[in-house]
């Protein structure tokens, strides 16, 4: 921001700008917009900011965001404990839910293996997932990781480290989206849709 | 969000989400992103929020937000004062300073007219502007409020105050906007710029 502009304003707007998804410019107008929240609006804001980093911890089952010691999801009798969805973040918990068709549990990695941007194996979840299928009587593993290269890569070690457990592995289906236009459709999906096509 | 989601950080997607040009998912991201910030971050962001709350006011002259009295452009020696450009909000000052052409000063009204909003003329700070032009010796005022129902309402309902003070009161420019393709322009807008032709 130029000349004319106070400092603290300044500071905020660069606050807003780290958060992911906010550009300089939509920074400066949510830095304005705090100027204009009443007292009540502010002390809100920040008591949800304040509360939600002090209140929500991890699951100690499946490591999803929660505010209890064990997650809704892990606790509830109606949850199939012996499948495991693995995801990479509490966003894809949420993304999963959403479908309500999902009667299973998660496990939540927290990460990618991603050699390079310096995310080693052991610098995720997987300890904790394997404890659990040691531990628990698991039935089947999903490997609900994103189709990119990390989310491959973390998928196919993750399964190889899941060979010598009695347990089946599956992964996601890929394919064209629903409501997709073919024409559309990237090469490797198009690919993907063809090599997984099944009889009707 | 769903089930599986601890109540503070739906709490805080909320807060989010009440924020200028944030959607519920974008409010998702984010509430998760505060949750995956470092100790230090987080403290800052809050610094930042409750600083500019405590810090910022506006300038006794133009209204602009300012942590000083009179802000660097109403005390600025190399600044104009005869040259009063009147903006709807902070915003604006901030997007013609960005052109480094400008060189006089400016008045916030802090809103427009919109009597369908219930915005009436007295709730916009238009009463201060008059103050400074029966104060001080101004040769011209130049409407920038926006090239809308209300912005144009606006700035006609302050021309008609001014019309007994000996003021020059100009208008900005609409037209073409430059590296915008013809086909594309709406219809007002070519009509203006076709209207406001000037010979070349």
């Amino acid at each position: 921001m130029q000349e004319g502009n106070a400092l603290p304003l300044v500071i905020l707007a660069e606050q807003f700008a780290k958060l992911p998804g906010i550009g300089m410019k939509s920074a400066q107008r949510l830095a304005y917009h705090v100027m204009e929240m009443d007292e009540a609006d502010a002390k809100e804001f920040i008591a949800a900011f304040e509360g939600a980093r002090k209140k929500v911890r991890t699951c100690r089952v499946c490591l999803n965001f929660t505010d209890r010691e064990i997650c809704p999801i892990c606790s509830s009798p109606k949850r199939d404990k012996r499948t495991i969805c693995v995801v990479e973040s509490p966003k894809d918990v949420t993304a999963f839910e959403r479908t309500k068709e999902y009667s299973g549990v998660y496990h939540v990695l927290h990460g990618l293996i991603s050699p390079m941007n310096g995310v080693m194996p052991d610098m995720i979840r997987i300890k904790e997932l394997l404890e659990r299928i040691n531990k628990e009587e698991v039935d089947e593993v999903i490997m609900a990781t994103n189709p990119t290269v990390e989310g491959e890569a973390t998928a196919m070690y993750i399964a190889k480290l899941l060979k010598p457990f009695d347990v089946k592995v599956t992964r996601l289906a890929f394919g064209l989206p629903i409501g997709g236009m073919l024409e559309y459709a990237d090469e490797v999906t198009l690919f993907k849709a063809l090599e997984n096509r099944s009889e009707i």
